[in-house]
């Protein structure tokens, strides 16, 4: 990994907490949805595989795209109709679940499961995002799939690697 | 639709069948899916949305391919290394999730996650083609694939159609 | 189609015009796409297929979520280092031709094969576009995939069409 | 890259030169894609680009599965309507471009946009794939967007190592 590359990878990390979720948040996850399918997994294993996955350039910028449409639709800076799209979290939006299959794919088109598993049960942070976006004046649009895709797209980097033992 | 496709949905149907599913089957994950943001869901509604769903020329090609691969795994009729990677359904393989893809995305992104889903719990007919692709001599790497991204498309169409009412 | 989506598709091409892209340079490229395969193809059936394209939601929220993101950058509203990102058009950026997907597969998977043809060769308005957004303060990150995505989907319509007839 | 994955690439190579295609014709289209980008790039550059695409799983899975389906339409052993759908290459099947699909995406989407080029512009072996295709008992309904999807892939790594120098 390039300076640029790593550079990018600490301001994401840094955004995700801004945005309130910790990397412990997504080994939470990581663990939950792979344990069952390697017995002898570890969180430093999972921890390792986020990092991974935090290093990839697409990566980086469907966070940064999506964390800064979830905050400007906050701040109430967009042009309607868009403003009311993302801030209501339109089921019909779709752009958000588009967004992240760049994060999804990144270990194989595995990720795209463990990401439709993990956006409908809402397991842990995902779904304190969700509730949070919908309860408060905070928008969570984008925040919730980028973790889920995150998150499912470390659970496949760990079973490739699990199988390619 | 014009006759071509017509008839290409009947063969399709009849394959289903023929492999062990029936629009019945198909209809019991649809309306699962859907029956708790659609409170007035009935299995008729679903059942159209399955029907519209296997009209699209895209989902008619993808069911014809892989059910292909399916029965020539299962007359060990296919070249290694992939017929083993098919007959076992090896997790690395992934095949069957992308040419599934092009079903799921027929009615837009929001296909992807209920297709995740439903291909992580395995609900009804998905189960069962499941445990008899591992237990029998039988081959359904690609069948369950089909069918969950069959069902998550038509439960994705009768959310579009019950948010546009 | 719903008031809703009429409303939307209203919206979405008064803002094509207003950053400079009309109807007609969009029927330009659709015609030279599909002139070679379709003998008899006219600009109005072009144009029929542009207008069906443009009257699907996933194409609608691709192009207001797309506009947004250059008229904010050009307007230097984003943060960094998302700003420097788009309104250098950064080649590893890609979140460009990520979004625009979801417009390139509203016919299928033969509206990719067009996209990225036309993204390379850069025909008509496309080129306007590109030369306008590196020579400028104008920001077209978005817009020239746009319009690429939308031509491309809508030669992939008429292909459809003609190969059906 | 452990055992199984290098020995699966090396399964691949002889696959593609059993079908007619070299390493070297493969390197032909990705210095050309690449030249003017990259003023200093040799044809063991673009070769080191294509070699590390041919180590990727997905890669290999794409390129046993198309091809398989290639040689088992040239033997006539596939059920219709599938084998008329395969061996005349009808443009409404789409099945081959979806399944490159996850060769293209292997270095992120530029990936998309060199595939849409070659498909349609079909240099080199491609084109001549292409011809002999249509032209004898040979099917190449997956082989040139296999070439195509390997190509691109290869060039989009090429220009991400040199954006990152």
């Amino acid at each position: 990994m390039n300076k640029t590359t790593q550079n990018m990878k600490d301001i994401c990390i840094q955004l995700l907490n801004d945005r309130g979720v910790t990397i412990d948040d997504i080994i939470d996850i990581v663990y939950d949805l792979q344990k069952k399918y390697v017995p002898t997994l570890t969180r430093d294993v999972c921890g390792e595989a986020i990092d991974r996955v935090l290093g990839k350039r697409e990566v980086q910028n469907a966070i940064l795209t999506g964390i800064e449409l979830d905050t400007l639709a906050e701040k109430n800076l967009l042009s309607e109709p868009l403003q009311s799209l993302i801030s209501n979290d339109n089921p019909l939006y779709g752009i958000d679940e588009i967004l992240v299959l760049s994060i999804c794919n990144v270990y194989g088109s595995i990720g795209l499961t463990n990401f439709g598993y993990v956006d409908k049960v809402k397991p842990g942070i995902i779904g304190k995002l969700d509730a949070m976006g919908k309860a408060t004046n905070k928008c969570h649009t984008f925040m919730d799939d980028i973790i889920g895709a995150v998150a499912a797209a470390a659970a496949s980097s760990v079973a490739h690697n699990a199988e390619e033992d």
